[in-house]
């Protein structure tokens, strides 16, 4: 039986895109990358919703033909084919649910729509849109950075695709966010460091292109 | 072997503990209601974020003495437990799990923020926060609007926890969100019809006291 390919539709400047490339590359896993013209309005199209993602979301990672979408469910699809970064026992596999869900709710939300918002949207946003979700940043991060003063990693001594899910979008250069999240939150940065240090590892922009 | 021993941890106008509490309710799980004084600032305490949920969320559902949170988490872990809701197949597990991740991040997110900030919020948010949330809403109720047009459930062809994740905060009365759901996406109306009819089944300040 040959291996599943890997196809993952993506967007350089889309961090969830970045988080399941991060996955396949760190898992050693070949994959085809195919570029979606976001900002030319490809994914709020009739037929992109239609026939690829009726979420209308990227990413969409093909594995033999079958389309996932979700980065949260994509990472746990390769941790469940792949064997790899879904933690060592079923409390940790829980555990990783449950910081998946928070970062899909609560981080990465308010984190990705906050340098969205900081950097690509146009027009720009009204500044009390943008102080309304920074507060909800820093809180965000402040959850983040206090587990991270404790623990290596966030589910765990180890790796986890809950990893990959929170750090993602805090891999772009810091001027997209308006702040560097390794100074504000020094445990941040050190668990960033100590993720950029996988085999594997690429900045966004150098593992898309 | 007695059953388990199930607490919840709530608050009545948290739908994310609506979703758990009719969850339980519709698998006719017996369970114990612990009110947290939310708005008292109970959560926000060093105490409840030491030694109940760092997140600092409600609801938080202890299952012997085990303590869960994140609704979407708890809901997936009780699917598992009692073998109700979690979908006839592999493929609607998936399913069930892209659609309460796609609910945590751009469904119920903005839903609940815009409805909390409508009714509960102190002092009101500014003008273009609460339009910048409602054009969200609209997104996500449309991508949702679509779907059960043509689905009468979320997933397969019966009741999930990815609909109770989904209809948790629309079934909070009309004028705490400003807006019908059921006027203005007849689709999501009797979505919402059909979940009511289930066997357990209150409305949330029924459920809640």
């Amino acid at each position: 039986m040959s291996e599943p390919k890997h196809t993952l539709h993506y967007f350089p400047q889309s961090g969830n895109s970045y988080k399941v490339g991060l996955a396949l590359n760190c898992a050693g896993i070949p994959w085809n990358a195919e570029k979606v013209d976001y900002f030319g309005g490809e994914t709020r199209t009739d037929q992109w919703r239609s026939s690829v993602n009726e979420m209308g979301e990227v990413p969409v990672l093909e594995v033999d033909g079958r389309k996932l979408t979700q980065s949260g469910s994509i990472l746990l699809h390769l941790a469940q084919e792949t064997g790899k970064f879904g933690g060592a026992t079923t409390a940790e596999a829980e555990e990783i649910l449950r910081w998946i869900l928070f970062d899909n709710h609560k981080f990465t939300s308010y984190l990705a729509t906050y340098r969205w918002m900081k950097t690509f949207m146009q027009p720009a946003p009204h500044e009390e849109v943008l102080k309304f979700f920074k507060a909800r940043v820093d809180g965000a991060l402040a959850i983040a950075g206090k587990h991270l003063e404790t623990n290596s990693f966030v589910v765990g001594n180890q790796v986890t695709i809950a990893d990959f899910s929170m750090a993602g979008y805090l891999f772009y250069p810091a001027e997209e966010f308006g702040f560097n999240v390794r100074e504000t939150h020094p445990a941040i940065g050190r668990w960033l460091n100590r993720l950029q240090s996988l085999p594997g590892w690429k900045a966004p922009y150098e593992l898309f292109v």
